[in-house]
């Protein structure tokens, strides 16, 4: 198996700057790929050993490719999650100054975020887009661009010889995207007391209730969801999956109860991995559900099951 | 411990009958009680094998002497269920005839399951209040009765020197009474496949949504009520407990996973036993909920937490 | 109609201590009952302006004649709640110390609640089983009793020329019974703010999820319950239709919609009237259910249906 | 105000071939725009009557651009939805085989949609990708394109002077766009009995159990829904908004009901239209929730609050 990286390029995205972000990668080969397919292909293929993919954005949303991507073929897992402020730097040909910048180009996103900074430093600049924020970089670099400055991820300035003319552009100053490292099937990393867990609902065919039910499931274990997003099956239209992150760790008793509960009453149930939370916050855990609540209570059934206590 | 069985008395009601029906009390010594209370407390001190005590009533309701005595006290454990339908017998001293009766004397709860029947065949007899149905019989049969006759458990008429006037006396023929045979702690009867489960579960105090929760814990694993009965604690107005009934056996995966929740929720579960149906009505068992989806689904998750499976 | 009161007799219980509690009985006639269903019969034929009976008793529970007196037979309506706490006097003949008293009368529920004051200041004086707290009272009064002294109802001091030997005699401080004023139906009390609303619910046959659905109609609306108990319909074993208190007034917007709800779902709901809160315990209302937001959200509602809004 | 239409160009695409679908469209001015929030913002400022635009798709998903547009800005108005078979034609130059295409170029949506049929009938072509699937047809027609035929909608050949090479292009047979008539907020088209309605629930920050909150308001009145799909709201990751279709009318009393209901227990509400439904499925209606069930029971309500009736 490669002990590379793959990851979603072009070069000097935010994607890449998500993977070197892991001391882990140091100085391994890293890889980008033209699609999200792609690089987690790699993966499948053993020509990686993970791959990083953006997974939402806290406004744009879900990214579709992402999670189809792990809600079919073949399995993969999530072993990590990364959060990058979305903070774009302004880059020109070296010797441009912001006064010169008459045209700036980018990824539509990229553009959009950035909307009323643009208005306010750059009033009267006229907007072209871009495929990536990378490319645009390029483009200006190598002076094929019809524009003259880009707006990129802040690496990107690494990687092509360009001058920052701003930096920590952004409109929405707690706009966040989160990637996550994506490997083989495996043992889960071990639970740290701060964790999610990933995963994907398969329901039955015409079952109108079947998301309030599984919301139950987790709700009776109180266990908290951080994101849910349906997604077509793509067999017709009004059938939907369900890709869901909750709180806590697959080898907590209370989310395992759950997916024993969700793997019982949903057609399919697809685990994409337990891992520790990149924002650090503390699942709550309601009276009743903690790992020693469980354990009394199932040492009590077996007592009560063996007639030593009632 | 005494091999012989208490009952609530006195000889010759339908608890009694309830008793004698079952075949392994043969000749064993049989003692009647004057209280419910009485008759559990020869169980808990090993001076009789097992108690019949009447629980519940389809005009009545529910017991609370019975109720009360098996939440509350040394534990004990539900053994068997006897239904008997309510079918009175209407007794006489040998020689009247039932167009001699003038008034008939029983316990208010037997007058007033037979009050159609007396009004269309003993119209203008005078009703008479006893302290139970057989002391009515034996005031009768004594003939220290302010009353001609009795109405009373048939199997009255064997303990007493009594004609019978009319039998299979009931307004509403498919009343029965439920009675439970009481027996020490200790390992369930095996399941049969079609068996009940009792339990009492102590809600913490100033929970107003207890009840729901409660009532989740079964819906979530599929697991039906047949009888639920709210019971004071004793303590204040508006503190309750949940005396409960369901389907299935504490040994049946999702009654095991139902009564683990439930002691994790509330503040106390008290286990009252797992017996033999005696209606004979087969539990539903809805998709995900048999024991082979419970197998098949923590099968699955071992497999997932070892990274045998995704 | 009649001007005077009915109540549950007989004379010198705590029911008739509950109806003189009301200013507005005053000096008008009043009449004991020897049932409750006959007290509230006198209601119904118009001979009472309402009845006082007891409904339920934190030691005891419900009072099943008074819930299914309500539940069945022509209409009634609760008019007022008294609660009473349960403490208890021990009366015997003029000229009879404490340190005489070798047995003590009363009816078995009051002699179960002061257990453990007897054993403690009439240690091994004997219990005799009587009808009521008043006609023990009245029995040692007339000196026909077989017992020294009785315990009952302080008021019963009033009834009968006896002299108190103790009083406040109680096992559990806290304990009280609950009583209501019935009256015949009409416009309920007007709101007060700290309201109590009472109803039966029945439901339809075989219809194993209908208590969740019940209690769901007022969990989705933030209405807390404050009393459920489950009654026999009578037809037979495992029917059962749901007593039910809860917080509010059925004018108030929230209460309105819990009981459109039932109505909707249930196989048939009697309302079983609204009036002020004995405790004063004020509602919890959660956020969305006050009268207000049912009016913002009912105008915002007609707006969007006219097109005036969206 | 304009009289014609907006839809989300170019021309050629299946959207303006869902605009052209609707009799009243005729020959009434259509304007294409390059982007989905282009064509609304055209019925925002008066410019055209309504816009036609994709809201998701059986293969892709929900489109986040019309979902966006929908929920924030100016309030708009779904009026009609259409649903159009995914199914593409291939297009070359008048004279060109289908032996002689050796290169296709499509959008990526389309080619992944057409992967089974091109393997099949065009082994070893090379595909190309384009950014609009008419772009595609365009750039055959004038023999700019680096590839010999374009997938794109069947309507494409209608614009462009290509031919026909094959139709019905569709590895998934079911596969469906669903697109809606966007106009400006007033009155809802008359209820047709068979009918959707489109709301946005934005919830109140850090309440985990929000959305099983808002689906039990639709589950308490049984509307089923029929797509649920969760937004960003752009302020941090894990902040949602829920884009929901249901079954039903907002005239009718039960989604009525779930409306008032949302609208006071979530931050905000935002109705986004009912309308006739396109695939004809007629709502599930459970016991209790016809508009005479509301009806009854509310005058139930009215009489019990009057005194009528208990």
């Amino acid at each position: 198996m490669g002990d590379g990286y793959a990851y979603f390029g072009p070069e000097g995205t935010f994607t890449e700057a998500a993977l070197r972000s892991l001391p882990e990668v140091g100085d391994r080969p890293v890889q980008a790929h033209a699609t999200v397919g792609g690089a987690l292909d790699a993966v499948r293929r053993g020509e990686a050993a993970a791959a990083m993919v953006p997974i939402e954005n806290s406004v744009e949303g879900g990214v579709p490719a992402t999670l189809d991507e792990l809600a079919g073929g073949e399995p993969l897992m999530v072993l990590r999650e990364v959060l990058l402020p979305v903070s774009f730097a302004l880059l020109a040909r070296p010797g441009v100054s912001l006064e010169q910048v008459r045209s700036v180009g980018s990824h539509p996103h990229a553009l959009a975020q950035c909307r009323r900074w643009l208005a306010e430093h750059l009033p009267g600049a006229e907007t072209v887009l871009a495929a990536s924020t990378a490319a645009a970089a390029a483009a200006v670099a190598e002076g094929t661009a019809s524009y003259d400055a880009a707006l990129a991820a802040p690496m990107a300035a690494a990687h092509y010889p360009v001058a920052v003319l701003a930096e920590g552009i952004a409109d929405n100053p707690g706009a966040v995207t989160r990637f996550v490292l994506v490997g083989p099937p495996g043992t889960p990393p071990l639970p740290t007391g701060i964790d999610k867990t990933s995963l994907v609902a398969y329901i039955h065919d015409d079952h109108p209730g079947a998301l309030l039910e599984i919301l139950t499931e987790f709700a009776v274990r109180g266990v908290n969801l951080t994101r849910i997003e349906s997604r077509p099956t793509g067999d017709r239209l009004g059938d939907y999956h369900f890709s869901i992150d909750c709180e806590g760790h697959v080898d907590d008793a209370r989310v395992g109860e759950v997916l024993v509960g969700l793997r019982r009453v949903c057609a399919d149930v697809r685990f994409l991995g337990s891992y520790a939370r990149a924002d650090g916050v503390a699942p709550t855990v309601p009276r009743g559900t903690s790992d020693a609540d469980f354990r009394d209570a199932q040492a009590w059934l077996a007592r009560v099951r063996d007639g030593r206590s009632v």
